[in-house]
This record gives C-alpha cells, sequence and structure tokens, in this order.
C-alpha cells in the first residue's frame, strides 16, 4: 500500500490523506487517554475493536438515515470516511446521571434524568474542552443557529436509535459523546454523523448489573479494561475471530 | 416600625416580610463576598448606594415598560419591592470578555465579544453556581422555554438600555447579572426584574481610562472601593447629600 500522508493525529485516531478526493483513511490507536489528556495509557486491541464497533453502529444509523461520515472498513485498525469539516463541539447525550455531570449537579451517578440533556462542549484542549451553550456557539461563529439544529434533530435520532440497539443487547446507554462535521454535495452543505461511537465515546452499564463496559474502567483503573470492549463487540456480533489479531496491521503508512 | 419577619438572608441583603401581602422589604448590606463565599469582607456604605443605584436603574427600565419588582424606596438602607417566585437562574450578559469568561476562553479583559452574549448559571452555592444551558434549564425544570424565551427578550433590552444609560455618564458596561422571577396578576403568570443592578452585579469599566469602578476593586484587593461604588452612584445622580448617612440606620427588624 502506497505511504500516505498523516493528516493529524488525535488522542485515540490518525487521519491520513484518502485513497480519492473527499476521503480520509481512520487509523483506530489503542493508545487512551483521559481527564484532559493528564491519564495516559494502552487499551490493548481496542484501536480493532472500536474500529469495527464504530463500523457497526454507523452503518446501522446510516440505514435510519442518518447521514454518517463512514464508507468502508479498510482492514482491522483503519476506515475510509468522507472528509468532512469537523464542527469544533462535543455533542454530549446525557440519559442517566454520570461523570462529570454527576459531580456538577451532586447527584449520585445512575440518577435518571427528568429527560435526555444534550450537552455541548467546546472542543479546545488547551481550554479544556469548556461546556458551552448555543449562545457561544453562535456568537463564536462555531456552528450556525440552523445547524445547530440540524445536530440537534440528528442526535435525538440517533440517541433513540442506540438506546434501542443497547438496551437489545443488555446494556444501558447511559451518556455519549459526538460529532459532526459539514461536507459539500453538489454544493449544497449538509451536515453528518463523524469521529466515532465506541467505548471510547459512550458509557456502557450491563443492564442487569450495572457493570461498566466501557473507558470509565480504564479512567478509574477499575481493571477488566480490554474485557469489556470486547464484551460490547461480542454483544454487538462484531467481534474479531481471532483475537491475536488485535494487534492488528502494523501502521505501515 | 413594627419588627419585621425575616424571610431570607442572602450574602449581601436581607428579605423581611412586606407591610402588605404580595411585598417583602430588601435591606442591603455593607457585607460583600467573592469566589463563591470564599473571600468576605465589608464595603462600608455599599448598602445605601446599591439600594439608590437599583432604585435608580429598575426605575428607569419600568420607564421604559420593562417590568421589575421595584415599587419604592423606603429607607437608606431599605426598600420595598414586589414578592416574586425567584427563578433559580443567574442571567449574565457579557459586552467584553472580563472574569471567569475571558479565563474559560483564554481571552484577555476587555476583548470586544462578536455580539453580546448571554449565560444562565444555576444559583445553588453548593454547586458553586455552575453554567447550564437551555437544556438542563428545561429538564430539570427551573423554567419552561417559553419563560427563557421571555428572560432573554427582557435581558436584550435591558442589556441595550443600561449601556446606551451607562455610556452617557462614561462608563462602559463590561458584563452584568440579573435575576428574573415570577408573579401573579389576576392569576396571569409574568416574569419580572427581581433582585437589583448595582456596581456588585455589573462589571463597570470608566470609559476613558478602563479604571474599575465594581467590585472587582473588593475581588482583587485593588483599593478605593469605596470610592468607586460613590463615583457610580455621583455620575447616576443618586449621591446622597450626607456621606456621613452612609452608615445607615441600624437593622432594627
Amino acid at each position: 500500500m502506497a505511504r500516505r500522508r498523516q493528516l493529524y493525529e488525535g488522542k485515540a485516531k490518525i487521519i491520513f490523506e484518502g485513497p480519492e478526493p473527499g476521503t480520509v483513511v481512520q487509523y483506530f490507536k489503542d493508545d487512551a487517554t483521559a481527564f484532559n489528556n493528564q491519564k495516559k495509557g494502552t487499551i490493548t486491541g481496542k484501536g480493532v475493536l472500536n474500529n469495527r464497533i464504530s463500523e457497526y453502529l454507523m452503518t446501522r444509523l446510516g440505514q435510519i438515515g442518518v447521514p454518517t461520515h463512514f464508507i468502508r472498513r479498510l482492514n482491522m485498525r483503519e476506515q475510509l470516511v468522507r472528509q468532512a469539516e469537523i464542527i469544533p463541539l462535543e455533542v454530549i447525550v446525557r440519559n442517566l446521571a454520570a461523570g462529570s455531570f454527576a459531580q456538577r449537579f451532586k447527584m449520585e451517578e445512575g440518577t435518571p434524568l427528568p429527560r435526555s440533556i444534550i450537552e455541548f462542549c467546546y472542543k479546545n484542549d488547551d481550554l479544556g474542552d469548556p461546556m458551552v451553550a448555543e449562545e457561544h456557539i453562535t456568537a463564536f461563529g462555531w456552528a450556525s443557529p440552523p445547524e445547530i439544529d440540524d445536530i440537534v434533530q440528528q442526535t435525538i435520532r440517533i440517541n433513540d436509535f442506540l438506546t434501542g440497539l443497547f438496551l437489545g443487547i443488555g446494556i444501558r446507554l447511559v451518556d455519549f459523546k459526538i460529532e459532526f462535521g459539514r461536507v459539500w454535495d453538489n454544493d449544497v452543505m449538509r451536515i453528518i454523523l463523524a469521529d466515532e461511537i465506541s467505548p471510547d465515546s459512550c458509557r456502557l452499564w450491563d443492564a442487569d448489573t450495572n457493570e461498566k463496559m466501557d473507558k470509565d474502567r480504564f479512567r478509574r483503573d477499575m481493571g477488566e479494561v480490554e474485557e469489556a470492549y470486547q464484551e460490547v463487540a461480542r454483544r454487538l456480533g462484531v467481534m474479531p475471530e481471532n483475537p491475536s489479531d488485535f494487534k492488528g496491521p502494523k501502521l505501515v503508512h
């Protein structure tokens, strides 16, 4: 494979130039970070699993009409996606109180919320991804009011679908973070779901035991991190057959 | 005067039962706090001045059709106001970056914003008055969507009017905090401006020198705090004639 030009390296993924214009390749790393990069580590096989899990969830969302950046998986650690102009917002959906939200409002983790709450954070490591309101988003021009409306509508659909999908496999979708980007189709701008959906970006609790099956196991040093990611992949039916593949192809670009 | 029952003691004011149903008396103290009560002190005469300044600004706002809780000033430190069910939100208007906003977005203090930004904080000392979005406000039921719309519309009018008024006396209205409450008129609920508007709740900079004329002088130990409050009162034309009155009547209730 020809050596591809790296466009961007994030905390959990590397983005390479794609094989044709308007595409990029997402390479999923095993690197894990938490608390705005203060904690760093590795979750062996995470990249392979997140590549599969995100492929599966994005594909299913596409089938119900949610536009996503996903095109196809290329190999164990890479997927081809549409190149989008990423909107610098983390869109967070909270169905139960957990994490920073539970702390902020002094609520016990797991407390059901009166209704699902959508939060926005400004994606900026230097500022620590501060929570912002629509006021800040529109005043600073990160997204326009119609774009925010579009994002909120899509986010509600994504939450409804994923909540149902996970419940079907015995998992409570406590909260999750998604990102959106702009693409142009025949000069018409559209907003599509981008980035990834995986146990890195979702809080997933076993519906019976409330056991955590997500990155909180890493954040909070709970152990059995790899096993949790594998169990999510297994329940979704996307666990790779050969666990030794977890090491995946080396980064050859 | 008959001893009145105290309903509530806040950081800078005490609220007593009013002389007739639907009214309360606001007593303005000289106590000053900052950083969520971590810093405490006294600004001599502040209560007297804020009583006058808030009287003046609320009266002027009433004259342009902004409904407020203000009825009349009773004496040096007290004013009669309508009893309102306070909406537990601090409504913050920011015209220039300053204070926590400047820190949050790493902007230099005094940087003009692309447009005025309205922020909401949930009034809760125990939680440190966290910033919230409309999502939290409606999900937790602190205010309804139409109430938020009403608050935003009124807040824009208040900002426009106060910005002009202060500019007319050589003062830049950098930012300010207001609160609203619900009252019932013939079984119709209305939202009115409540609490106070004063150098305690506004950032006011001299338009020529950018000198601070507000509580930041106390927060940041800049000295000449009393003088700054007096200068604001003087420019508004509400400085009491006899400075010895600053001590005001003792709290007799």
